[in-house]
C-alpha cells in the first residue's frame, strides 16, 4: 500500500466540499490520501468546477500532495476507490422547496427528512444510491461507502437490503452537533464530552451524557428545557421542553425530536416561516448563492467561515475523522448509521440504526444498547416501520405501498389526507421518480 | 365438585348484567353455576337492586337453579369464588363525559379508551382493580379474574405486573363483533367464520379471515372500504378506507383503528357531535336511563332487545362462552387479552396482548403469531409503550410520568398541549385520583 | 371439489402402508380420498406389489371407493396431488445396520436418528426429499407434504430452508405414543389425555400433562422413574430415571431422551445387543421379513396385528388423523414438526420444531410456548445447532462441514474420533452419498 | 478526590498477590492508589503475612506511596473501598484435589472449573462471594467488585442475580493469554493484536483475530492445529486440532474448549496424570510451596519470575489494567465477564457473558456480538443452562437441583453416574457446603 488512498466524492460540486478538503488536508499525515475524485452530473457541472478549483487552491496552499480530479463519469471515478462519499441531492434545492411546501398546504409538516418531505426525498434518492452501489460492486467491491445523503438512515438501510454492498456507513452531523452543544453548555472542550447515542437517524437519543467519564445528564436535561439553551441545528427552531416531560423522559433528545414531541408547535412555526418566504429551502438557496460567489474568488484558498451558516456544520469533518479512524484502526467511539444485528432490542436485526460504535479498520462495531427505555421504544419502532415500508415503495415504485408508508407516518393525520399529499407530490416530483411512473404505464397497458 | 360454580360480578348493577344472566341460563347444562353474586358500591345500590330483581325474574322464568346474591360487601362476595367478572366504571358516565369533552377543547380526540380519555380511565380504574386483585389473593386465590372493564388491555397488564394474580383474562367484544361483521358481509353463520387476531386491546388486527377454513381476507378488504359496509361498533362512526391503503395494509383493521389512521377525520366528527350534544357519553346516558326504566318492569323476565343498542353487544355473551370453554376444557379458539410470553415478536414478554387463544381449563393459550407485518408493528409497539408508561403513572401517581405518557400518545400533538390537558383533567377527576393528590401533598410537605 | 382427494405415498412399498390404508378406510366419510398412489423405486418393486395388492384387498373388503395406483414414476404420481406422504428409507435396512454398528466400534452410540447414525441417515435422505420437493413445486405446488421419513425434524427443516415448498409438516409417532402411554398409566381413554409438547423431533418434552384438563404431571413424573412403567418405544429399552433428577427436571421426557441423559447406560446396552445380534436393524429385518410373508397371503384383507411390533405404531394413524383435521378445518390439537416463527424462544425463527399445534385447513398453527425451562434449553439448542450444520453438510456435501457437525454432536467424544467415524461411514455409505463424492472428485481435479 | 484510591483484595494471602502489587506500582501515576488492604481468613494468616511483607518490600523499593494493610476483618477492610478484588479459594488446594480426583473414579473429567469439579467449586464459592456482596452493599455500595475467583462466569452471574451489587466484573486471564499467544505465533508485540471475543468464561471464542486491524484468523486457525503451536494455559495439555474441523468451525477456540471438543482424549490424559501424581492440584501444591519459600526471603523485593509457572499468568496484570482504564475512562477494549443485555443473541438478557468491552469509568460496555455462528451457539447455550441450574443449586442447597445441574452437564454420562458423583462429592466437601447439609437436616426433621 505504498500508493495513497483514493477518495471519490459523489455530488462533489456541493457547497460542503471545501470542508471535506479541509479535513483531508488537516489529517493528511495519518490519512495519506493521494487522489480525490469529485463527481457530479451534467446539471451540476458549473458548481463542480467552481468547487474543484477552490479545492485545488486549498491543497496547493497547504502544500500536501493530493490530486483533485473533476468528472461527470461516475463509474470511471469509482474504479479502485478506497472510500466513496455521497453528498448528492436529486432534484436539488428546488425539490426540497416542494417537499417543504406541499405538505403545509394540507396542514402537515413539510421537512427535508421527516413526514411527506422525507418520504419523497427517499423516493428520489434511494434509486440513485442503489445505482452507485451496483457500480461499486463492479469496479470497487472492497471500498467503503460513506453516505451522508439524506435521509441517511433510510438510504443506509436500502443499501443493506437491496444491494450486495455491506461496507456502507451512514453519517450525520446530529451526534457531533449534540456533543459540541453539550461542550458549550458545560464550558468544556468537545473532546472531554462523550454521549451514549442510540436510535435512528434524526431520531437518536443521548442515553447518557458524560464529561470526563462522569454523567452530567441530569444537568443537561435541566438546561435544555430553556429554549435559549436548546441544543439544535441551523435548520430547526429552538423550542425548549416542558421540564416535567423531559425529566420523566430522562434522555437527551436530538433536535429532530421536536417534530414528534412538539408537532403542533413546529407546524405553526413552519406555516409562519412559509408565509414570510423563510422556509429552510428558501434560506439555503440564498446561502448557497452567496457561498458560490465566495468560492469563485481566485484568492480564496481556505474554507470560508460563512459555510458554517449552511447548516451541515461538521458533516465533512465527521466524514474525514471517520475515514481516518478506519484507516488507522483507531478504535475510538463515533456515532454512525450501521446495521443493527441485535444492538438495540426490538429493531429488526438487518435494519440500520444510529448508535455509538467503536471505529475499526474492519468497520464500525456498535456498542451494545439492549432495551431502550420503554417510553421511546414505541416511537423508534414506529419510525422504523415507516422507513421500511417507505424503502419498499422507493424500490418498487408501488403506489399502494407509498400510500401505506405515508398513512402510517406519525405526522400524517389520515389515509385520506395522505392520498391527497401523495398524489400532489408524485405529480410535482414526476421527473425524478421514474419507478412510479414507468410502473403505472405498465399497469395501464395491462388493464 | 358436586357443588356448582360461584360467579362474582363486580359492577353488578351495570345495564349489561341481564346479558350475562341470559348467558348463564343458556349454558347452564355445561356450566353448572349455582351462585351469582352481584356486587356494587353505595352509589350504585339502586341500579343494583333493579338489575338484581330482573336477574332473579329471568332465572325463575328459565327454571334453572341459580341463587342471585346482591351485596355492597365485595370481599365477602369474593370468598371462594370460582370466576370473578369486573364491569365497573369509576366515576360513572359523568366521568366519561369529561374524558370526551376536555381533550376536544384542546383540539385532541376525546374517547373512552384512547388518547387522554383512555389515560384517565386507566388512572381511575387501575387502582380499583388492583384492590380487587389483592382481595382475591386473600380470599379466592384460585379464582379466574375475567375483566371486561376498559381500558381492558391496560387493566390486564396492570394486574399482571402489579399483583400476584396470574389468572387474569381481559375480554373485549371487538373480536366477536368483527367475526359477526364478517358473517354478515359474507352471508354465513358466525360459527363458520374464524379470524386470526393479533394485537392489543382496541388495536387488534385480523391477520387473516376464514370462512370454513378458506381465506376470504381479500374480499373483506375490498368490501369494507365502503363506509356502508364498514364493520364497526355502536360507538364509532363508520368511515370506510382508502382502497389502496387497505390493500397495501393487507389486514382487517378493527373499528378503533379509525382513531389512528383517520385521526383528523375522527376529530372533525367528534367536534360536530359535541356541538350537537351527541358525544358518546351523552348518548349512552340517555340509553341507560331508558334501559333502567325497562328493567324496572316487573313483567320483564328476559334480556330486553334494546340492550343491543347500548354498544357493548356480545360482551357478556363472550364472557359466558369463555367461562364455559374453560370449565369444560373445550379447547376452542377465542380472542382474549392475556400475557404475551413471546407470542407476538417485539412486544415485551410480560405484556398483555389481545390474540386468538385456545381456551383450556388451564387458561387461554395463545396461538403463536411471530412477526407482525412491518407496517403495523410500529404503531402497536408505540401504543404498548404508551400503555406501560400510563400504567406506571396510574400506580405511582407521579405527575411527570403522567405527562410523559400523555406526550408520547400518538393522538396528542405536543408536550405543551399535553400539559394543558393533563392539568385540566387531573383537576376535573380529582375525586377519583387519590394517588396523584396524596403524593402531591406529600411532596409539598417535603419541599 | 366434487372429485375426491388424491394422496401420494412415496415409499409406498413400506411395511407401514397397510396402517395408512386402514386409516383412509376408517375416516373415509370425513376425508373423501378417491385415489392413493403408492410410489417406490426399482429396488422396492416387489414389496410395492405385495403391499399394493393387500391395500386393494383391504379397500375392497371395506367397500369404499378408493383407487390404488402402484408406480415407479414419481413425478407422474405427484401430478395434482392434494397430500403427499413420504415414508422412504434410502439404502433400506442394510444402511440402518451400518448406522448402528460402525459408531459402536468407536465407542459411540449407533442409532437411527441420533449421533453418527442420525447424521448419515440425514445425509442419505435429505437430497432425495429435496428432489421430491422440487418436483412438487412443478407438478403439485398446492399440495401438502406430510413427511414421516426420519430424521423427520432435520428433513422438515431442510425442506423449509432449501426448497420453495412451505406446506411441509413433519410427523412422528413419539407424541401420540406418549399420550397413549399416559392413558395406560392413568387408566383412561387416550382421548381424555392432552400433553403440552415442545421441543424438537425425538427431543420433545411434555411441558405439562392433562387428563380432562387437570394436570397429572406430578403423578406421571413419579410413575415413570420405575423402568417397568417407563413410556417408551419398541426400539428403545426402558430404563427408568433417578427420581430426584426427574423431579427437578419437572417435565415428561420422551423416550429418546435416554440417549442424552443416560448416554453411558444406553451405550452399554447397545454393545450387549450388538454382541447378541440384536441391534434394532437386525430385529426389524426379521420382523419385516415376517410381515411381508403375512402380506402375501391372498386371504389377508386387514392390517395384521403383528404390524404393531414393528415399532412405528400409530405413525400412519397419526398421518391420516392429521390430513383429516386439515381437510375439515377441525382446529383440534396435534403435535407436529413445523416452522418455529417465534413459538419457542431461543430456537431460530426459520427452524423446524416439534410442538402442539392447532390443525387448520391453512396448516398447523403452533400454540405459543415462549421460554423453555432453563435446564432443557441448552440441550435443545445444541441439538438444533447440530441439525443445522448437519443439513448444511447434507446439502453441500462438504467434508469439513460434515466433520464439524459430527464433532459438535453431544454423543461424540472428540474431533479425532469424529474423523475416524466420518471416514469409515462415508466409505460404507458411498453409494448413497453422491454429494460428498462428486465434490471430492471435483476437488481432486482442481488440486 | 484528592485522596488516593482504596483497594481491597480478598484472598490477599494468595501467591498471586505480588503480581497485583507489581501492577499497582507500575501504573501508579495514572492510578493513584493510596491504600491496599489484603484480607484473608484465619487459616490463611501465615501466608497473608508472608505475602504482605513482600508487598511492603516491593512498594518501598519502588518508592511509591501506598499503604499496605493486612487484616482478617473483612468488613472493616471493605469500608469505603473504591475497588474490591477477590481471589479466594474456599477449601484451598486440598478441595481442588478432590474436585479433580473424585470424578475420575467414575470415568468423568475432573477439573477446577468444568464438569463436576467446576460445579463443586461453584457450590463452595458462591455463598462466600454473596456474603461479600452483601457486606459491600452495606459499607461500600459504590465500589466495583472485580472478581477473579473461579468459576468466574458463574460467580459473576450469581452476584448479578442474587445480590444488589450491579458493579461486578468477572475477570479471567484466558483472553489476555490468547492475545499473547497470537502475538507469539505472529511474531508481533501484544499491543498490535486484537481479538473479538465472545462467549462465556472458559468457553470464549475469538470470532476474529487482528494484527494492526487486519484479520489473521485464517493463519491462526492453520497454525494451532499443530499441538506444538497450540495457544494454551499452564493447566491444560496442548493437543492440536483436526484441521478440517477447525477450518469449518472458523473460530479461534480457547484452551478450555479441549474439554468439550476432545473430551475423550482429555479424560485419557487426566487418568494418566492422576496415576503419576501429576493432577493439576498436585503440581500447583508443589509450586505454591516453592513460591512461598521464595516470598519469605527478606531480600526479595520484586515479583519473582517463578510465579509465571503458577498458571495464573497475567491475571493480576489484567486486573490492574482494567482498574486503570475504568479510573481514567480510557475507553480501550478488554474482554471481561459482564451482564449480557442482548449483546449475544440467544443468551438470557440478565446472564453473565465474557466478551470484548469498551472500558469506561461507568463500567464495561460490551461491543455488540449478535448471532454467534450456528455451530457454537448450542454448546454455549448448554453451558449457560448448566450454569444457571448450578447457581440455583449453590444458592438454595437443593439436592435435586444439584443432581439436575450435574446430569445436564455435557461431561457427565448419565443421571445414574451423576448421582454417584454428587453423593461422593457432597460428602467429601461437606465442611464447605453448609447450604446442602443444613437443609438436609431440616428435611430430616420434617419427615
Amino acid at each position: 500500500m505504498s500508493k495513497g488512498l483514493k477518495i471519490v466524492t459523489i455530488g462533489g460540486g456541493s457547497s460542503y466540499t471545501p470542508e471535506l478538503i479541509e479535513g483531508f488536508i488537516k489529517y493528511h499525515e495519518e490519512l495519506p490520501v493521494s487522489e480525490i475524485w469529485l463527481v457530479d452530473i451534467e446539471a451540476g457541472k458549473e458548481k463542480l468546477e467552481i468547487v474543484g478549483d477552490l479545492a485545488r487552491r486549498m491543497i496547493e496552499k497547504a502544500g500536501v500532495n493530493i490530486e483533485v480530479h473533476l468528472t461527470l463519469d461516475r463509474k470511471k471515478a469509482l474504479k479502485n476507490a478506497d472510500y466513496v462519499t455521497t453528498q448528492l441531492r436529486v432534484g436539488q434545492l428546488a425539490a426540497r422547496a416542494l417537499d417543504e411546501k406541499i405538505p403545509l398546504k394540507h396542514g402537515v409538516i413539510g421537512q427535508e427528512t421527516n413526514g411527506p418531505g422525507g418520504l419523497f426525498k427517499a423516493f428520489r434518492t434511494i434509486p440513485v444510491i442503489l445505482d452507485i452501489a451496483r457500480e461499486m460492486e463492479e469496479v470497487c467491491p472492497d471500498a467503503w461507502l460513506i453516505n451522508f445523503t439524506n435521509p441517511a438512515g433510510m438510504v443506509t438501510e436500502a443499501v443493506l437490503r437491496h444491494s450486495n454492498i455491506t461496507k456502507i456507513i451512514g453519517l450525520c452531523n446530529v451526534p457531533i452537533g449534540m456533543e459540541r452543544g453539550v461542550a458549550d453548555l458545560m464550558g468544556v472542550e468537545p473532546s472531554r464530552v462523550r454521549i451514549d447515542f442510540a436510535g435512528l437517524n434524526h431520531m437518536v437519543y443521548g442515553l447518557d451524557v458524560f464529561v470526563d467519564g462522569e454523567s452530567v445528564k441530569d444537568q443537561i436535561i435541566k438546561l435544555i428545557t430553556d429554549p435559549a439553551k436548546a441544543v439544535t441545528m441551523k435548520n430547526i427552531h429552538a423550542m425548549g421542553w416542558e421540564p416535567e416531560f423531559l425529566k420523566a423522559l430522562n434522555l437527551f433528545p436530538c433536535p429532530y425530536h421536536n417534530y414528534y414531541y412538539k408537532t403542533g408547535d413546529v407546524l405553526a412555526q413552519e406555516l409562519k416561516d412559509a408565509e414570510n418566504g423563510e422556509t429552510r429551502a428558501e434560506v439555503v438557496q440564498r446561502l448557497e448563492a452567496e457561498l458560490f460567489e465566495l468560492y469563485k474568488d481566485k484568492d480564496l484558498a481556505i474554507k470560508p467561515p460563512q459555510l458554517e451558516e449552511r447548516g451541515g456544520a461538521y458533516y465533512s469533518d465527521a466524514a474525514v475523522r471517520l475515514i481516518r479512524s478506519m484507516h488507522t484502526d483507531k478504535c475510538d467511539i463515533q456515532a454512525v448509521n450501521t446495521i443493527n444485528q441485535g444492538s438495540i432490542e426490538g429493531i429488526p436485526y438487518e435494519s440500520a440504526i444510529e448508535t455509538s460504535c467503536v471505529i475499526t479498520k474492519d468497520g464500525p462495531k456498535p456498542i451494545n444498547v439492549g432495551k431502550l427505555p420503554v417510553a421511546v421504544r414505541g416511537l423508534i419502532q414506529q419510525i422504523k416501520s415507516f422507513e421500511r415500508v417507505a424503502i419498499e415503495a422507493a424500490v418498487t415504485g408501488n403506489y399502494d405501498t407509498a400510500l401505506l408508508a405515508l398513512t402510517i407516518n406519525p405526522l400524517v393525520p389520515s389515509d385520506r389526507v395522505a392520498k391527497l399529499i401523495l398524489d400532489e407530490m408524485l405529480e410535482a416530483h414526476k421527473d425524478y421518480l421514474p419507478q412510479f411512473f414507468e410502473e403505472k404505464e405498465l399497469q395501464d397497458n395491462l388493464s
